[in-house]
């Protein structure tokens, strides 16, 4: 194993410390417990926080800022934040409205934030809520879940949350609300090239052959729906998009948001090929592009790969998704 | 070799039909010619182009924008944009005041600036002027350049003309200085765990081995200045960061920007990991931060690694990198 760290226990911790500095002016963190929050004031608004194992970066500790999240919590890699964690966090970004947790569907993540939710109420407060989000038309259930996965459209959820909170102060009833909402109307699917490798085991999470494709992949390396014969770009993007399109099923005349999202080992070049196949699938079947994204937004480490959401959009949708996020990771 | 791509001749003008695709409200494209530029009026003011070969991506059309690059041409896969898509994208963009080239110092992309500098001259305008970046501290000449190379510290020339031509409307000779002067003030130096594959060649550009670092590596693969045993993260930016700091030099007291750069198929949480060590480096030498850019800047396809770059900073250079820029690479 090849990596840009020091020891394998310590990558978070570094990534963490790392992203802090260089974010001074927006960042803090209670790096003993990996909580990284919003630095800046902000009053009268419901907090919103996520949390999850790393490794999906700039999912999601790279996303707290003004407009998106107030607070994430980071697990070690692949691994659940802590109970403690989430009860700290929870506490240290209320205003007094309460926290929403939008949490991706992931058997760990969602017993610890669950149990964090029971404490908090035990303990008198503040009010929580959760979304669980599972956008993922790849498998009914998987190894790491009971359910569908929660993957990239999670980041739909952020954004639209974050702006709403951030600049109309709703109630967390109204968030939550919202909330599932774009859950409602989100649908993923990833496929991956080359597996991840995890810092503490060192050599690749599952073997894919040089001539195969794990179409529908988890973020964690988790098998997907299907182990395919290498194709083209237009035949494999073409595979998920119809999954994706077929599952809500988008339909002709809707609006949607796109996102290519790299799983983080493949170039952003690849990235739009791919979102250009994804323009012409959806002329194709006359559903309109209102924007398209396109980077590495929910990765799995060094995972060759990417995946397609799409969000069927509304006008309220459109408005907050335009709505500037004020975020740590970014160009210029 | 697995990629997301089609017919390895169409790499390139795919994944420009994306960007345009996916960018419809700001840029426009001569596909032919692998000319991207600015869609949105503008008037008064030099305009700056850039150009190379893909493959590094998001270097330089994902660059184009309101204050930033007014157009890029680009070449094939670590090929020179071709002589006439340069005069055509110099006669596309400019409006009365001259045009600005920014180059990366390659024989191959220099020659051909060169001569259409020359058959624009010839024609009888528009007036250009060309700047040569330089800020690659690794190697003295190289395979692919007489002089030291550009890398990562070219996106810094670009941001900070780019905002000075959009805000200020100085003239072309008072740009060039401007230009000049933000290249004798960066250094940049990288290094690779594991070569980039183009698609033309679809196998590894040069052998690594597995226990093998290639300290300084070219943006096309081409060799560096050592090849070294495996370090950990912290040694291996403490040689590069080192390196850096003592070429120009950088002294106590100085005031920098930092730009950690990935080569494409690192994952950005890696990136931060070395953010943290030259932070820690910096403050052992006194030198302060100013901002710090973490990212993937200017890539090698999928190359592993990453670099490093200083920018010595003045009140000036601090002003235009802080001045907003609409460029189509982003997350939200």
């Amino acid at each position: 194993m090849k990596k840009i760290i020091n020891r394998p226990d310590d990558v978070v911790d570094e990534m963490l410390k790392g992203l802090v500095l260089s974010n001074p002016d927006k960042l803090s963190a209670v790096f003993e417990k990996r909580i990284i929050y919003r630095k800046d004031p902000y009053l009268n608004k419901v907090a919103v926080i996520s949390g999850s194992g790393s490794g999906h970066e700039p999912d999601q500790a790279f996303y707290v800022g003004r407009g998106m999240l107030d607070a994430a919590c980071a697990g070690q890699v692949f691994a659940a934040p802590t109970l403690d964690a989430i009860v700290d966090a929870a506490k240290l970004v209320d205003r007094g409205r309460g926290v929403l947790f939008l949490v991706k569907n992931y058997t760990g993540d969602r017993a610890n934030f669950e149990m964090a939710s029971e404490m908090l109420e035990f303990e008198g407060g503040p009010d929580v809520d959760t979304v669980i989000i599972n956008d993922d038309v790849a498998v009914k259930d998987s190894t790491f879940t009971a359910g569908r996965r929660g993957v990239a459209g999670a980041m739909f959820v952020y954004k639209i949350v974050g702006a709403k909170s951030e600049e109309e102060g709703v109630n967390l009833k109204s968030l939550k609300t919202l909330a599932m909402e774009v859950n409602d109307n989100v649908r993923s699917m990833g496929f991956a090239l080359k597996s991840c490798t995890t810092p503490a085991k060192g050599s690749p999470t599952f073997d894919l052959g040089p001539d195969e494709i794990e179409l529908g992949v988890g973020l964690h390396g988790e098998p997907g729906r299907q182990r395919v014969k290498f194709m083209p770009a237009d035949q494999v993007i073409k595979t998920i998009t119809d999954a994706v399109v077929e599952d809500l099923p988008y339909a002709s005349g809707d609006e949607v948001a796109v996102m290519v999202n790299g799983l983080g080992g493949t170039p952003i070049g690849e990235l739009y090929i791919s979102a250009k196949i994804v323009h012409e699938i959806l002329e194709n079947k006359k559903i309109k592009i209102f924007k398209t994204y396109v980077n590495n937004f929910c990765t799995s480490l060094d995972m060759e790969g990417c995946s397609v959401s799409l969000l069927r959009l509304n006008e309220e949708f459109k408005k907050l998704l335009q709505s500037p996020a004020d975020i740590p990771v970014r160009y210029f």
